[in-house]
C-alpha cells in the first residue's frame, strides 16, 4: 500500500521524537512491502517565528490531501506566562483539530509489567490496567465563544450540541465492544447543563449496545478513582476538557508521560500524536522518550488497516521494555538516547 | 466565648459525622470554658421531600445570622442519573455558597505518617506532603449563565471578574507567607480567556508579597504533579472547576477521603464541611468516618481565634491515628463505629 504521511514535527523534542517514529515506520515499509511518503510541513511555535501564524495555510492544506497526520509537540514557555501574547502556538493546534474535523481523542493507557516500578502508584494498584480514555476533542469550552467584556470580565463558553456528544459516544460503544464491554461516562452532571445534555444523549444510545454496561461518574470522584482503582475502567467517555485532566492523570500509572499514544479521529484525515508537550528544556539533548510518538505511529498503522504491521511495532517496543533499552528516565543506571531507543525499535519491526 | 453554630446535617452519612463533630465541640466547650449554641436546620434532598427545596429559607436565614456553619454532605443518587430533574440538592449548596460570599475554599492535604500504607501512592512519594488548596467557589462555570439553546444545544457559561481573581489570591498570597512561602497558580491559560485573566491578575498582585515564590501550572500537567510529586506544593491557587477536581484527586495522598476537611470563607459567615460526598450506600452503618468533619470543626475554631482548641482537636485525632481508633477502611482488622472514634477524639481533647 502507498500512503502519504504529513509529520509535523513542531517545538522542543518534538522533531526528535518524530525522527524515530519515521524511522519506525521506514522499517515497517520495507518490511511489509508498503510506500510511505513523507511530507514535513511547520507548526507551532517555530512556524509562528517563520511565517507569523502557529499553522500556515500550506500546513493545513497539506494535512487535508494527506491520509494522516503524525504530530510531534507545540508549545513554548515563552507563550505561556505572556498573557498578551496575540498569537499563541496552542492556537494553530485547536484551530488543526477543528479544521479536520478530530472529534474524538482516543488515549490508551496501559500499566506495562516491566515498568510497574516506575509509578508513583504502588504496583499491585495498577498492575493489570488497561484502559482507554475516549476524550471530545472539536468542542466544549475550547472552542466556544470567549472574550471580555466592557468591565473586564473575562469568559469562555462552554457548549455543547447532541449531535457531538452522540458521534463520539457511537464510537467509544463500539471500542467498549470489543475490548471489556464497558462505558464511563465521566461528566459533572450535578452541576452543568452541559453535563446533562451529554447523560440525556449517552443515556439514548445506551439501548443500542446492550452488550455494554454503562456507569456514570462525576469528574472530581473520576480524578480519584483513576488513581485509587485504575483496573476498574473498561472505556472512559468525556467532554474535552474533563479529558485533557484525566488522560493527563491517568499518565502516572504508565511510569512515564514518554510512553502514551493517541489518536484523533473523525471522519476523514487522523492525527497521530503523544500524549506528552515540547518539553523544551529536554530539546536536543537526545533524552526524550519516543515510545509515545513511535506508538502513535502503530495507532496510524491500525488506522490505514494494517493491524499487522501494527503489532510488529507493539512487540518491537515491548522488546525494548523488556531489555531496558530505554530513556533516562525510565533507565537511569544505563541509559539509552532517543536514537537509540528508536533504531532499537526499528531493527526489531 | 459564646458562638452560635448552625449545624446542616444534610443527607446520607451526613447526619452521623455532624453528630460526632458537635460532640467533639461540645467537649472543646466544656474543657475551655466556651458556650457554643447548636442550632439544626435542613438542607439537601431531606430538604427536598421536606419542603420543596434543597436550601429552604429558613436555613438560608439562621446561616446568616450565625458565627459559623457546619455542614455535613448532601447528594442523593435519585437526582444524579435524573437529568430532568428540576429541582436538585447541590442548587442548594451552591445558592448557599453564594448567599454567604464564601469565596475561598480553603482545603489542606496531609499524608499522616500513620497512614501512609492506605495510600494507593508509594510511601516515599508522600511521606511529608503538607498542601493547601484554595479553590475559588463562587464564580466560574458553576455560577455562569447556563441552559439550552432553540437547537438544543447546551451551554454553560464560565466568567472570572478580576476582583473575584484578586480577593482570594490575596488570602493565597498571605496563607502562603504563614507557610512554606510558595503559591503555584493553576490554570489553562494556554486555551481560556478567563485563566489569561487570573495570570493577569495575580501576576500584578506578586509583588505585594515578595517573600512567597510563584509559579504557574497548566491544569493537566497539576493532575500529573499532584501524583508525581505531591511534596512539591505549598498552596495551589485555581478557580471553582479546576479546584474541585484536583482536591478531590489529591485526596488519594490522605489514604481516605474521609480524613480531608474544608473551610469556606467570605467576608462574613464561614462554613465547614468534609470534602467528601453523602455517601448513601453506607448511611446508618456506623462505618462512615467522622475525621473529616471533626477536623473541619478544628478549621472552624481556628475561624473562631480559639487556636489552642483547635490544636487540642487536632491532637487527639493525631491520638486516634495512634492508637488505630479508625473506621473499618482505615482499620480492617479492628474497626470501630462512627461513634467511639467521634467519642474517642471527644474524650481526648
Ligand atoms: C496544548 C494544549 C492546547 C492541548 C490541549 O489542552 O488539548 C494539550 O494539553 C493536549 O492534551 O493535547
Ligand atoms: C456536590 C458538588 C456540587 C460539590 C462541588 O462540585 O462543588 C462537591 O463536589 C464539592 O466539592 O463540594
Amino acid at each position: 500500500m502507498s500512503k502519504r504521511i504529513v509529520v509535523l514535527p513542531g517545538d522542543g523534542i518534538g522533531p526528535e521524537v518524530c525522527g524515530e517514529a519515521v524511522r519506525v515506520l521506514k522499517a515497517v515499509a520495507e518490511r511489509f512491502g508498503h510506500h510511505f511518503h513523507f511530507d514535513y510541513h511547520l507548526m507551532g511555535a517555530g512556524a509562528i517565528d517563520a511565517t507569523g501564524s502557529p499553522l500556515p495555510e500550506a500546513t493545513l492544506a497539506a494535512c487535508h490531501r494527506a491520509d494522516a497526520v503524525l504530530l510531534g509537540a507545540i508549545g513554548d514557555p515563552k507563550y505561556d506566562n505572556n498573557p498578551a501574547a496575540k498569537v499563541r502556538p496552542e492556537q494553530g493546534l485547536l484551530q488543526l483539530r477543528k479544521s479536520l474535523g478530530l472529534y474524538a481523542n482516543i488515549r490508551p493507557v496501559t500499566a506495562y509489567e516491566q515498568l510497574l516500578e516506575f509509578s508513583p502508584l504502588r504496583p499491585d494498584r495498577i498492575a493489570g490496567t488497561d484502559l482507554l480514555i475516549f476524550r471530545e476533542l472539536t468542542g466544549g469550552v475550547y472552542f466556544g465563544e470567549k472574550g471580555r467584556t466592557a468591565d473586564g470580565t473575562a469568559y469562555d463558553n462552554c457548549t455543547y450540541h447532541p449531535d457531538e456528544i452522540a458521534r463520539i459516544a457511537h464510537r467509544a460503544f463500539r471500542a467498549a465492544q470489543g475490548r471489556r464491554r464497558q462505558l464511563t461516562l465521566v461528566d459533572k452532571a450535578n452541576v452543568l447543563e452541559t453535563s446533562r445534555l451529554w447523560r440525556e444523549v449517552v443515556q439514548a444510545i445506551a439501548p443500542e449496545y446492550p452488550d455494554v454496561a454503562m456507569d456514570y461518574l462525576f469528574v472530581d470522584n473520576a480524578a480519584m478513582q483513576l488513581i485509587l482503582n485504575p483496573r476498574q475502567f473498561d472505556v472512559i467517555l468525556t467532554e474535552n476538557m474533563f479529558g485533557d485532566i484525566l488522560s493527563d492523570e491517568a499518565s502516572v500509572i504508565a511510569g512515564s508521560l514518554g510512553l502514551l499514544p493517541s489518536a484523533s479521529v473523525g471522519d476523514g484525515v487522523a492525527l497521530f500524536e503523544p500524549i506528552h508537550g515540547s518539553y523544551p528544556q529536554a530539546k536536543g539533548k537526545g533524552i526524550a522518550n519516543p515510545i509515545a510518538t513511535i506508538l502513535s505511529a502503530a495507532m496510524m498503522l491500525d488506522h490505514f488497516g494494517m493491524p499487522e504491521e501494527a503489532q510488529a511495532v507493539r512487540d518491537a517496543v515491548d522488546n525494548a521494555l523488556n531489555e531496558r533499552v530505554l530513556t533516562p528516565e525510565l533507565n537511569a543506571s544505563v541509559p539509552y538516547t532517543t536514537e537509540q531507543v528508536g533504531s532499537f525499535v526499528a531493527y526489531g519491526v
